[in-house]
Formats: C-alpha cells, structure tokens, sequence
C-alpha cells in the first residue's frame, strides 16, 4: 500500500512526499484519508515551534476523516471499511493515517467527510475547555475571541446550540456580521471598539475563551463576572500576561488552560466519549456541524495555509482526495 | 447593657470606646466576648485599605469566642448561655459581639476560649481556599508561604493530620524550625534559600496557598505539579502578577483565589457546616487546635498589633477578657 504525506522541511516548506504506510499497533487503526482538517497549530508546526509529541508522525495534520482501511488487533470498536473521523497527533494531511482508537469516532450520517475533517479538533478543543475546564453552566454566558476561526465558529455553533449566550471579537466588520450570523449573539470589532469596556456595559460574562494572551488576558479578567473563568488555549499575542491578584480574589476568578495533542491517548478517549455523548445528539439532528470556509484538494495544502495566514478564512479549512 | 469596643480613628490610632450594643436582628445572635482573634486584616482596616462590608460593624476583630448572651426570633440553633465561637464581618474586639447564626459554631470541649477565637478566622479560610477551591485530595501535597503565620500553623495542622505532606517558607532559622516542629514536612528559610527551585528538585507541590502575590506568583507555578492549583489568599507584595500563560497549558493549571469577609451570610453558613462535618472529628478527639502564639488582655490590642507587625509571632494572637 501506498503512502504520500505532507512534511516540513528545513526551510519551513511543505513537501508532498511518499513515506512508509504507518505500522499498525494493536489499538490503531488505519484511516484512508478523504479529507484533513487544517489548523493553527500546523502553521506552528511549519516553523518548528510545535514538534509532533513522540511517536507521532511526522507528517502535518492533526484530524481526519475516511475509510478505516486496517485495524489493529485490539481493535473493537471499528471495522474495515466503516465510516470515521478522527482526532489524531500528527500525519493527517497524508493518504494513508494512524490513529489511536480511542481519538476515534464514527463519521455520523448528518456530516460529510470535510465536514467531519472539520469537527474532532475544534469540538474537542471547546468542549474540554469551555465545557470541562470552563464549566459554562446552564444560562451561563460565553466569550470566544477569533469569533471567525475555526474554534470561534465551533464554539458558537455548540454554545449557542445549547442555549448559551456567545459574544466574540473580529478583525472586519463583515467578520462580525459574518459571525453573527453562524450563532454569535452579539461581536465587537476588536480594531475599532474597546470589546472588554462594552462587555462589561453589557453585563459581563461568565466563561471567556482566550487565545490571545498578552494584554487581552487582564481585559478579559474585567469583563468576567464574580466566579467566572478564564481559560487559554493560545497566546498568538504574548505567552506573559499582567493579572491583578485582587481582581481574582475579590470576583472569585479562576484561570486556567490546557493544550490537546500531548494529552494521553487514555486521556483522550475519555474526552472522545465526552465529546460523543455531549455533542453526537446535537449533530445526529442536524442541528450542529463545522462551518467549512474553504476547502481544497490536498494538492493545494499550501494555498489552505496562506489562506489561513491571511486572515481573510471564516470557519475552517479542508483538504481533500 | 455596656458596651466597648476597639475603633479605628482617623489618623490610623485605635481607641477603647463605648458604642450601642449591637442591635440583635431575627437571625442574629449576640456574644459576650470572652476572647477575639487578631488577623492581619485588622492592620490593614487600620490602615483604611480594607472597610467592613455594608452593614457590619466598624469596630476591629473578625472572630470571637464567648457565650450567648441574646439571641433573635429566628435562630434556632443556639440558646442564652452556650459557649460558642464565630465568624464574623467586624466587630469582634469587643464585650458584646452580633453574629450571624450561620457563622456560629458550638465551642468543642477541647478548645479553651482563647483557642476558639482563633480558629474561625483560619480554618474557613484554609478549608475554603486548599480544600475547596484548591481541592487538595487524598495523597498530594501543599505549599503555604508564611508557614508561621495563623494560616500558616492551621493549614499544617489541617493538612498533616488528613495525611498530607506539607511545605512552606519562612523568613528566619528559628521560624523555619518551629514550623517544622508545628507539622510542616520541610520548611524553607526565603531569605537565604530558592524555595521554588529546591521544591522543584523535591518533587514539586499540588497545591499553593499564596499570600505574597507579585513575584512569588510565576514562582509558585513553577513548582506546581502536572494540574496543580494555585490559591491567592491575600497579595503582601503586590497585586499585580506575571503569569506564563504557556506553562499554565502545558501543565494544565488553575490559578484562583477568594476573599472571606464579603461573602454572603448563606455561603458563610454553607462552609460554616463543610468546617463542622470536616474538621469537628479532628478537633473533637484532640488532633486539630489553633496555635497560640501571643494571648493579651483586651486593652493590650495596640501590642498585639505590634508583635503581628514585628513578624516576630508565632501563630495566632487574641484578646481575651
């Protein structure tokens, strides 16, 4: 069987070149890619500040979905040929990728194969932080900057699925009005108006999702309500942040955050069957799924990064075969 | 009835004065002081950094210890004449002190007056800020700056007898010593020793009970384990704080911190029975007491202010009468 992956050179390019078919473990399986989910974090990993965790292929792509075309010997929850997609720590931009079954879920009928590249990362990501991490409780309210990425767009279509309140940030006013539309109650444009100020003149919020970090993170502390929290999941704007202690204290604040590839892989099946049960019953109905912004053929891998880089995508990017 | 009590004056003096005793609400119930605990919030109430919340008294002292000598229409769990010990807003350097009923304990056998009116103050705010926001469970370990200080000694006591291993700092030899022989695993000396990174080469801590703020804070998280918490109890060197918020990801921690004083009566009532259920055994078969450093009459509260600024105590301070 036949191999071709996407890889980072030397010089922070991309090469599409053959490689080995990854062995198959007892609890892996292999995924005939029809399409990849592409993300942030591959930018990251093009210029070596987020190596792959040990083990991982070194190939990009952190979701998928596809075919299961070979399966481990511990295997038992999947079958050859079945419909999957999946979470995985490296390798998905490739024809042929590995995944641990338990990052593994099967593809629902309501979801094609780019829409179901689209999901494991993003979902994953907002459901153990805003969900997990951030407890956002029933009438609670959410805050996600980069209302337009791809976790901004998958944290409005769940929170506001569930009935959450969603306000964010964006770049352009047609950014905004853009996510206004995919399920954001209310955006501020970042460039012209001073969110935290009209957060806080709105009432506040309970949860705010950052993946800014520098000086967003004490603006962010502000507009929180007494018991709120704060949880990072990047720091695009400065890994330091200022915070003030009593401001903690006094509303009864927490701050935390989390990364999602060097988790476990028992740690990640225990998130996959959150994510299944939470989240499957939304999307079996139709009423939640990826907002896919561009897709292209995996040939064209380079072209989803600069549109990614150019700020111009709302919702995510796919490559497909 | 008479009634004296310490007041703050303008220029940053106290005076024992007389004032109305305090009017006893349907709720309340009113003590005849015995012994009040002295807290380093008390300094900073001299200082008008930290006013009594709406509605409390204005006279100094945060707890008390005492018997019952008025209760209101609505209290059902006391009667005139049961020795008691209590939290309460303000109020507490005085003959006759009004208390919420819901922050009033029963006095165990095992607690003199004096010990009683130095526990409330301490055991909440231990029990509320390592156990609950914190939530050191079975098997980890804490960290507590100023291991001397009443929150210091009572989270040690706590702490040591549920099994947990505990480490702190302290700013002389013979301080560092005493701590030690008051329950702390390994105490070190701040001034001559890197705590952060000895601690780090010991294994690291689960949870950080932080009242210095500023620098301590990074310095803290460095030592935190893998999904440590870090628990701001007050900020005495600053409150403003430099936070890696990459290392808050990678090591998926949660920073918090909370005040008592401002709290809600019900919530006060709430951890008034954690306290009870939790450390009630502890106390009642003789392994759970304050440590009383400093005992005065009531009108030596100027000397007991000054021994708590000298840095020279060891343990609590109260007044008694």
């Amino acid at each position: 069987m036949q191999n071709n992956a996407w890889f980072v050179g030397d010089d922070q390019s991309i090469a599409w070149r053959e490689a080995p078919v990854p062995e198959v473990g007892a609890d892996d399986v292999l995924i005939d890619v029809r399409a990849a989910g592409v993300n942030r974090p591959d930018l990251l990993q093009r210029m070596g500040v987020y190596p792959p965790p040990p083990g991982a292929s070194e190939a990009l792509g952190l979701e998928v979905a596809g075919t299961i075309s070979a399966i481990g010997s511990a295997v038992t929850r999947f079958s050859i040929g079945e419909r999957v997609m999946a979470l995985v720590p490296g390798g998905g931009y490739a024809e042929q990728c590995r995944a641990d079954q338990g990052s593994v879920m099967p593809l629902p009928q309501t979801l094609s194969f780019e829409e179901g590249a689209a999901f494991p990362e993003t979902a994953f990501t907002v459901w153990t932080n805003t969900f997990e991490a951030g407890g956002l409780a029933h009438g609670e309210r959410l805050f996600v900057h980069g209302a337009t990425s791809g976790i901004g767009t998958m944290a409005a279509a769940i929170a506001s699925a569930m009935g959450h309140e969603v306000f964010g940030t964006a770049g352009t006013d047609s950014k905004v009005k853009a996510a206004e539309e995919l399920g954001f109650t209310k955006v501020w444009n970042y460039k012209t108006e001073d969110w935290s100020e009209a957060m806080q003149g709105h009432g506040g919020v309970d949860v705010a999702l950052d993946m800014v970090g520098g000086d967003y993170v004490p603006r962010n502390l502000a507009m929180l309500r007494d018991g709120g929290r704060h949880v990072s999941i990047a720091f695009q704007a400065g890994l330091e942040a200022q915070v003030n202690i009593m401001a903690i204290m006094r509303k009864r604040l927490t701050l935390t955050g989390s990364t999602l590839r060097a988790r476990p892989n028992a740690e990640k099946a225990r998130l996959r069957g959150a994510v299944e049960s939470s989240l499957f019953p939304l999307v079996s109905i139709g009423k939640l799924k990826p907002h896919i912004g561009l897709s292209l053929p995996m040939s064209e891998a380079e072209k989803a990064h600069d549109a990614m880089r150019s700020g111009a995508l709302i919702g995510k990017a796919v490559l497909t075969r």
